[in-house]
């Protein structure tokens, strides 16, 4: 039996599980060591979860075990030779008994339940707590964040279709999205049958954004028939890891109010910064009312609890709906209420994201210190891979290093071949899975490939001399 | 600044979310009491969690407490006068230790990092061996379940979103869903642009199917012009809550048979049976090559895990698709991919659902009476509701008791009234929210309305008398 599907979604592409994954899947089923660096999952490389987050969400699963560990702490501080092998570290402190207590009386019915399409109102009011917090709007004089205009979602990945959804309504609607992207957003605009409007940061000067650049892209859409509604921006950039210079974003600010854009800021790499500040869309709107989507996930940071599919979407200055009585929220909760909600332990996560434990309090000690851990490492990763690059011939990699990503240029590839069949023939020598450019888009007549900085130390001591060996045979045709 | 949206999400409705759902929301937040019987939530309404799962969870959750878990019980054992209060039924039995191990080793990097798109091949390989060991292919001779045909989802809503979604390729493009229906099936239509097509199950012999109704349903769409492509069925069903009698089923799988149709079966109420047999759709087609797409979750059951957003979607004899070399399976592995993987925890906790503890083993015990618990429960809820509507004039309940529902038809309303009215003045007047019939579909000049059967019984016992003194006045138009 045959049937015809749905175009978009079979023309639909998606290079960070596409054919390089696949390859290093079936290499990896064959026993061969495979480097999965293709995509920016962080506790698959040996990155250790935040212990402050799950020992909480272990109890938040299973309170009954809450008032074993008050007994278990009473009996063993009256009693301590009775407990062997054990030291007070091996109990939950205070304020993680305390914490949880207080999250299962605001949840009632622990995580089992559906909640509010949109999240707990409590988990709504501490992400906008954290907002203002991040922003400083005592100081900054921007508006508030309202806990009504956020919506915990499974990821970020999930807002962002949410959102794109409901913008495209037709064919000729258009979004601008950087190139080169994360390819959620093209496959997104494609599944909603809209169009993708390329603008191009300068790769030279760091990734960084000139109005022109801006207004060739939507100029050249709009003699094309293209309606367009709204700019993506992803800041850190994803997969250039560059940092946007505050003054690009302002561009960005100025160009959308012009022309009535709607801004879509991928936010979800804000806390891998080492070292940069990070200043959000939200901030750099203070006061405006330029309708404003920014998103948030604990996939990536420090946490990188990529698998629970935790995040959240914060609505500002929300565009009124032509011709419908519906307001842009009404519309978005409609969108949460066919999912019923996202997951519970996502949210709960979410919650501890934007609720680190205080200075003073008896978890603060350990969780900075895996905190700035878990940074310290992945910046000197990057700084590794860079010094790799300097020793390969014709390559460049250009931005201050933020997300967890490097997206070096290949100046030289051999005649005929492309990024792709590079970073094919680097997983079949050295087992380095990375994603050629091309998946992300790129510049005509450019190539680059993207790699996540995340493989342990002494695997990357292991692997980076073998790329770079592979590198310089390959580019001279040596195979 | 205003925007158009797309116009099929914003026509889209969703009742068990609706006006109902939002007033009660308004009334709690004043402080009134109510009961949320408009969604099948069981542990918002008090329902506890099977305590095997939970206590599974939290040890994944945290691995760290494994190790302390273990030193706890050699102590215990060796001294249990050093821990005044506890028992060994404090403590993990070796069975859930050794399961946690096992699940950690195939998980490789535990429940933080994103899994392969579909979920990871153990728990995929699990599910196929519930399905086979559930449908006893062993002895009916039925095709085996291949696990690279399962795909773990975010609950059961988002497979029914994704196989809608695909199988939509134009305005024209027809499936089927039974009146009334879950608001998904028609939201999920309406979402991706294509043609609700009804068909009516036969109210008084207790929702039942024959093959005119199916072929009355067809034909009256293709001479519209409508190209049916998928037929949808929900057994138990949702809102009725009645089980399909295995004739029913046979008619549709011969109907799609014969007309070419996928099946998309909602099977999520398959342990929600009260002493009924259940037959799956896997099993009613047996050796026959008809499509199927069939959706389980941990939402339901005994195990009521709404929260979780854990679920699978198994697919036999998928179409082949036109004009593409691409496999219906790739098709559905590049949206599940878009989302990178659904969420670890509700992966964990349908890996568990389909791996219940055997006999003999050390939680069993508890388990069982859990599970028994609150099925038995669940049905004598029923069965408390269902007798106070014999004391309700002119209302009428049919078909044999499953899900966790009933929906009850309103023979006699006020004139000028409707099932929506009648369900907002019961919700202001007890407390008790339930949802209209209207807002499911139902057979036109017929009312009703869906109640979970879902409060505990002391609220119930409250409430059923207080809803018979409104029903018997509202009926005769007294306010």
């Amino acid at each position: 039996m045959f049937v015809t599907i749905n175009r978009n979604i079979a023309e639909m592409e998606y290079a960070v599980r596409g054919p390089l994954a696949q390859r290093a899947a079936e290499l990896a089923r064959q026993g061969r060591p495979t480097i999965p660096c293709h995509i920016g999952n962080p506790q698959a490389l040996g990155q250790r979860p935040i212990s402050f987050y799950r020992e909480v969400l272990s109890f938040l699963e299973f309170p009954a075990r809450l008032a074993r560990e008050r007994t278990l702490r009473r009996l063993f501080s009256q009693n301590p030779a009775a407990f062997e092998g054990l030291t007070a570290q091996d109990f939950a402190c205070d304020y993680v008994l305390e914490l949880c207590d207080q999250m299962l009386s605001e949840l009632r019915t622990g995580l089992g339940a559906y909640t509010e399409s949109k999240g707990p109102q409590f988990i709504r009011e501490a992400v906008a707590e954290y907002i203002d917090r991040r922003d400083n709007v005592a100081v900054s004089g921007g508006r508030r964040s309202d806990p009504d205009a956020i919506f915990l979602t499974n990821g970020a990945s999930e807002a962002a279709k949410h959102i794109i959804d409901i913008l495209i309504s037709g064919p000729r609607d258009g979004i601008m999205i950087p190139i080169p992207q994360y390819p959620l957003y093209s496959a997104a605009i494609k599944r909603a049958g809209g169009v993708q409007v390329n603008y191009y940061p300068d790769e030279e000067s760091g990734w960084t954004l000139n109005r022109s650049i801006l207004e060739d892209a939507i100029g050249q859409a709009r003699r094309q028939g293209v309606n367009v509604k709204a700019i993506v921006v992803i800041n850190p950039a994803n997969p250039t890891g560059a940092i946007l210079p505050e003054r690009s974003g302002r561009e960005i600010v100025d160009f959308a109010a012009e022309h009535g854009l709607v801004i879509i800021a991928d936010e979800v790499y804000q806390d891998n910064l080492y070292g940069a500040e990070f200043v959000s869309f939200a901030r750099l709107i203070g006061q405006r009312d330029i309708p404003l989507f920014s998103l948030h996930s604990t996939s990536k940071g420090f946490y990188g609890e990529c698998g629970r599919r935790g995040g959240y979407l914060e609505m500002r200055n929300p565009p009124r709906v032509k011709d419908s009585n519906l307001g842009f929220a009404d519309v978005l909760l409609k969108q949460a209420s066919v999912s019923l909600c996202s997951n519970t332990t996502g949210q709960a996560l979410t919650y501890l994201m934007v609720r680190p434990p205080p200075p003073g309090s008896e978890p603060y000690q350990q969780f900075i210190e895996e905190k700035e851990g878990v940074l310290r490492e992945l910046y000197e990763k990057a700084t590794m891979i860079k010094a790799a690059f300097e020793e390969m011939e014709g390559v460049e990699c250009f931005g201050r290093t933020g997300a967890m990503y490097l997206f070096p240029r290949l100046n030289v590839l051999p005649p005929g071949t492309t990024d792709f069949d590079y970073c094919m023939n680097l997983l079949e020598t050295t087992g380095l899975c990375t994603v050629n450019g091309s998946g992300f888009g790129q510049k005509p007549g450019t190539s680059h490939l993207r790699i996540a900085f995340l493989p342990p130390r002494d695997l990357l001591e292991r692997v980076l001399p073998e790329w770079i060996r592979f590198h310089n045979r390959y580019v001279r045709g040596v195979t």
